[in-house]
């Protein structure tokens, strides 16, 4: 099952291939990968504090410790694998009339029965941008209406989502913030219910962190399968602001109160292994084995009776589908307010201020 | 605690007596706990392939590994116990106006304020045909009303249950499939509502592997012992067919919307152990102390009182009767749809064909 | 961390300064925990059975094993301290128009942006009287109106909080028992609501046994942090009564029928690490760290924003509010009726007359 060295050196030579840059996280983290795979742990000495650019290499290198070299070299041809495939979908989507939607934010999919939606900016965490929302709700309506029988939603890189990308908060438009408020409510309703309504099995393959609404908008999946380096993260109230997703009201269902508030009011971030164990996450893999696994399974489960497993998940949803509805505005509804707020402002001002001094 | 050479003596004569066959699978169990329980490990020489009927009582021997003669001399003191006494009820059940109920396909009967209802077509794994349905019902009703504290859902043999009799299916009458559908409907929502509207204290005592209604229907129960050797499993999908007994509603309650659908949509079979850590089960017992310590406790808790028991269970029952009688009616509706598909059709004539070919 | 000599030295003299007795329990943990922490383990031979004073002294002390005397000098310090801190509250209440409310069963303080209640019966293990329900009310009245972040619920002494003062059901009044019920039910209405309605997040310090309705209210705090030491009770059918607190309706929620029924229905008591599995309690701490740890947390969560918390909290609960009142309401009334049953009077005269053989 492990990779070849002929899948190394193909894998090689595609990451001359690629068109787009894939940011400096993923670049330090393939070149530790090859380091790892090539030369073994890290064995050179530490480089000094201000040689920025070597300090960060041996940083990525030396977290690798002692992975084998024959894992890391599997996770080298995992990674370039799913850039390129990035940019090179398997099947294009369904066209709609007069001519194919142009993704630019996200790859969408389609092959064995199942439809795949990827988060594709992984030079920014895929953080979700306006943009983003707007593609993701038009592929969720493809995709509900095409003939898949499963539809996944994933990420390209290290990351499966960062969340909504805070600086689609520094744009103040010339309406000024209340109009800015408004417009970003009306999306964001937009984008969970799309979530809501969304009429086949859902899958969410999460392959790395996921902050904020990515997070929440999980309990409206129907399988949830985390790599064990996921980890599980809304920080709203660090950051002025209120649970949204549906997350209030979903999340003390699943997991009651006590262990929910930990979550949604008090920034508790959890790692796979706990997501799992509260119901949130379906199961956790092992890193070097979790896209291959898991797509084993869904590859199987496509080939079910695709109406049966349509109808018994309406039929699940559908007794919560007007009260998710209701949620989904009193939470939006709130988190309007609070984006006018001096309390969310100065936190998400001093998210930035933190951010530029690292 | 351990059955003595007595008891195994009383046991093998006993056997004798049975007016009505057991059926194969249970005679082959108590031919290898015999053997075990007098030789020892299976330690003769394999049959040959087409020696049928010994190859078949090896294979059952040998399946017992290495157990405990002792124990072997337990379980099968227990098994003709449970045989015997499902043609001996202990205690004759309520008699309606008019003469006692003749129950058929299960046995019900009073003792130490507990009522039982026991499956009892071993033969066929307990799988409840149309008549078993009306019994049930009737017997719920009966003990819904007599003076007992406590209800005990049970099976005869090593099946707890294998749900819906799959044979309902294959004589369609002659006003067609959609008479048939309509009638199957009516019966299945008659049963839940009769566990829905139940008015004391439930408790299951898996005894062993639980299929499809059997499964579903637990989580309106008040306590679920269950044997290490149970599983539960409801393939709906791979049946063509969608979830019933409330499970739609109660699963993804119970368990979170992340690992209620790999059981009610990809038909993934739990262990005891999975099921009580999902919260459907709420202990699991070894299989040689199962019967023994679950009756002794529900013989203490049969004395504390009975108004209080009864209406504490009505009050948490309340709050969600008339929802779960919506959802009881929607997924019989959705299900009449189904049992008329050509999804369900072709998935229940390839389980005959499976099956003839074993 | 640990107390030093000194400490232990201040704590001693302290202990003379209490203006009210402890209660007998309090004093022979307190006397316990004095030998442990100068003498080590307990090595006297063990007094007469009819030695009563000297024998519960000895069980005390050697009930405390091999306890290191450094951390006996710790707990020591701890509980004289929470003795003392419960007759010098940190600040004063904020005072009503006319005064500072006087409360006498409880101790409300402020500090840190923590308003604190705490239960001050530490001789009757914190049961709650008739006037303590009433200042729990007032003094949660008054936290929701503050300029707290958080409010949190805690014990004096051993006990977290031993449930219902049966005694509140020993004086019938000239009007009767019916009017007794009926009183009792107002009241208890009252208390149950006024944790649903409470708009912050409010937090349980669980600092040991709890039992009846100070258990099932905790399905309606935010976070629950409990000792090693805590039990959960509530024998409510043992006592021929049924279950409040809104219990009937957030316990099946929270960890399905199968593990509530044990819990609500047949008097199961719950340890710790049990009850934070089933999700009712966050997260369990050593006895010996346990107000350390739990409170060096809570400064830091009292840090965050305060109205995005607030707000948080109150969306979270919004959706279930109307439904915990009617809740609320539907099992005060079967308790009315309940209290004036034959059941439930003989099972509270066994209760005092188990208690008076002791």
């Amino acid at each position: 099952m492990e990779a070849t060295p002929e899948d190394f050196s193909q894998a090689k030579s595609q990451l001359g291939t690629l068109k787009t840059d894939p940011g400096n996280q993923v670049k330090l983290k393939i070149y530790a990968l090859f380091k790892q795979a090539t030369q073994g742990p890290c064995n050179t000495p530490k480089p000094g504090m201000l040689d920025f650019v070597n300090k960060a290499k041996w940083d990525a290198w030396s977290s690798l410790g002692s992975l084998r070299p024959e894992e890391a070299r599997q996770q080298y041809v995992d990674l370039i694998s799913s850039l390129v495939a990035s940019e090179n979908p398997i099947q294009a989507a369904p066209t709609a009339a007069g001519g194919a939607p142009a993704f630019q934010t996200i790859v969408f999919s389609t092959k064995d029965n199942i439809s795949t939606i990827r988060l594709n900016r992984p030079e920014k965490k895929n953080a979700i941008t306006m943009q983003m929302y707007n593609e993701i709700i038009k592929a969720l309506e493809l995709a509900g209406k095409d003939d898949s029988v499963l539809t996944v939603f994933t990420g390209t890189g290290d990351y499966y989502c960062s969340g909504n990308d805070l600086n689609n908060f520094t744009h103040i438009p010339k309406d000024g913030i209340e109009q800015m408020a408004k417009d970003a409510g009306k999306l964001l309703k937009a984008f969970v219910s799309a979530f809501i309504d969304f009429p086949k099995p859902l899958v969410a393959v999460v392959n790395g962190p996921a902050v904020g609404v990515s997070v929440t908008v999980l309990s409206l999946f129907d399988l949830v399968y985390a790599t064990e380096r996921a980890t599980f993260h809304t920080p709203f109230s660090q950051l002025g602001q209120s649970p949204e997703g549906c997350s209030s009201y979903t999340f003390p269902r699943l997991m009651g109160p006590a262990k929910a508030s930990e979550v949604l009011l008090f920034n508790k971030k959890l790692t796979a292994t706990e997501a799992c164990r509260l119901g949130l996450v379906t199961e956790v893999f092992p890193d070097g084995s979790f896209q291959a696994e898991v797509w084993a399974r869904l590859r199987a489960y496509a080939k079910l009776p695709r109406n049966s497993l349509a109808l018994s998940r309406q039929l699940v949803r559908q007794v919560d589908k007007e009260r998710l509805h209701q949620v989904n505005a009193s939470e939006v509804a709130r988190l309007e307010e609070r984006w006018q707020s001096d309390e969310c402002m100065n936190a998400i001002m001093s998210f930035f201020q933190a951010k530029s001094k690292l």
